[in-house]
């Protein structure tokens, strides 16, 4: 394999035009850390406590699904933000059309574009999700993941769905950042008249995969788990998301195991990841 | 064109095994209506405001871009939908993992399992979408409508996407009542060896679709309109779905002219089943 992911975060750090993408580069890099840890739990005594103890890179969000949420929530998320020095991702997988999409960021309780540095998209609408988002996220330096694949059984973003997704986002460089996938997208989906005009080295998607478990290879609704090393090392991703592999029991968290548990998984994908660079 | 939509709406609720469908086509029925209304706007006032004056059969709503959305609201939603003897579909598309979805459709602050009969999901996760949302919904007596189709321009939603959507809907008649299409999706997607078992007549998906307007063609973000005779008519839909065709511009809402819009919405589409059921 060649292509961008055999350079250091911090290279890819210097040359990426997106500001979002810029920071979470570096952000990887300062705190030798590709474990992104997706914050599931349901209120937010759990929801903050998991992040204080985990400190994460990047903290990934489901605001929606907090009963207890307001806007005293986002300030606590954001001066945790500052205290911990992480990005915050609110994985809120958008899928409607531009004009709804462009109040769904910007609106609601949630007003996710005003605290979210990095979300997601499907690319099921077509490119008008990608300018209805980018609309309201880029004046503010946002960043935007397509979703390309899924982790789940039967997914449907396979073959031309996720050649389409890679093409979209290549159409919109200045704000589509990456990925959510299980593999790297170089290449994918181009065409015989692109690939003259278009020069592989110069396309920095990021890749960031779901589905990450070191115990477990699936739960009883249809998600599929994969380790930090197969995801890292062999599948040239750029950031593993882990969630329930780090939490076991919410409602009845061991906030000590949280902490072994996330260390253990950093551990794991930043060896996978120097073992990566090295193999260059 | 044959098929289940030859048949009225008060024959085709008698048979409906899912009772949130049944409810539907009763209310269409007695309401002499199959326009439902989507109020896309950010604030109560307006949102309470169009609602009262249409008295939708059914209420499409998109409670995530509202701004002062609090548990007050969904009171009075449930007050008018009692009043004029409504639906409430929350248009949610969800697309995430089973686990995910089932706290999203519980949970969070909208709690949208509580108060909405129908809501929608996209195929693209595979079937533990469904699993999951079902998980939660199909003890509260709710339904499913499964997007196999966007009215966007650019829309992956095409093709084998559109068919594997269509299987997963007949792998879970309980709780998927249809579809949010552009036409009807009678043995699309069927193999040779399901025509066998499968007799088509069995089979009531529900088709409700969005993208209708009278007066525009599309609008800047890949939105694409067409005329409720060409739905309900020419394709075999059931339901239309309004939003900007109605209400020009939120904010400064001309109340008469929203209930004018309506009313003219209602007729043609009214108008053009009677003229399908008509043609048998």
């Amino acid at each position: 394999m060649s292509g961008v992911h055999l350079k250091t975060y911090a290279e890819r750090s210097r040359n990426h035009p997106n500001p979002a993408a810029k920071l979470l580069l570096e952000t990887i890099e300062r705190k030798q850390t590709n474990l992104s840890v997706s914050v599931d739990v349901t209120n937010r005594k759990d929801f903050l406590a998991i992040i204080d103890v985990v400190g994460p890179f990047v903290c990934l969000t489901h605001v929606d699904i907090i009963e207890d949420f307001d806007e005293t929530l986002v300030e606590q998320l954001v001066a945790l933000s500052k205290k911990h020095d992480f990005l915050i991702f609110e994985d809120r997988k958008f899928a409607d059309i531009g004009n709804t999409v462009a109040l769904q960021y910007s609106s609601g309780v949630h007003k996710i574009a005003s605290w979210s540095h990095i979300t997601n998209a499907h690319p099921v609408p077509g490119p008008s999700i990608i300018t209805g988002l980018s609309s309201v996220g880029l004046p503010l330096g946002r960043g935007l993941l397509l979703l390309a694949e899924m982790s789940t059984k039967g997914s449907l973003a396979t073959g031309s769905y996720t050649e389409e997704a890679v093409r979209m986002a290549r159409a919109h460089r200045e704000f589509v950042i990456g990925f959510i996938a299980q593999r790297r997208m170089d290449g994918v989906g181009l065409r015989e008249q692109d690939q003259s005009s278009e020069n592989g080295d110069e396309e920095d998607f990021l890749v960031l995969t779901p589905g990450v478990g070191l115990d477990v290879r699936g739960d009883a609704m249809g998600q599929q788990y994969r380790t930090p090393r197969e995801v890292i090392l062999e599948s040239g991703c750029d950031v593993i998301i882990v969630g329930r592999g780090i939490y076991r029991k919410p409602g009845n968290m061991d906030i000590k195991g949280v902490q072994a548990q996330a260390e253990r998984y950093r551990a794991e994908g930043w060896a996978a990841y120097l073992e990566r660079i090295k193999s260059q």
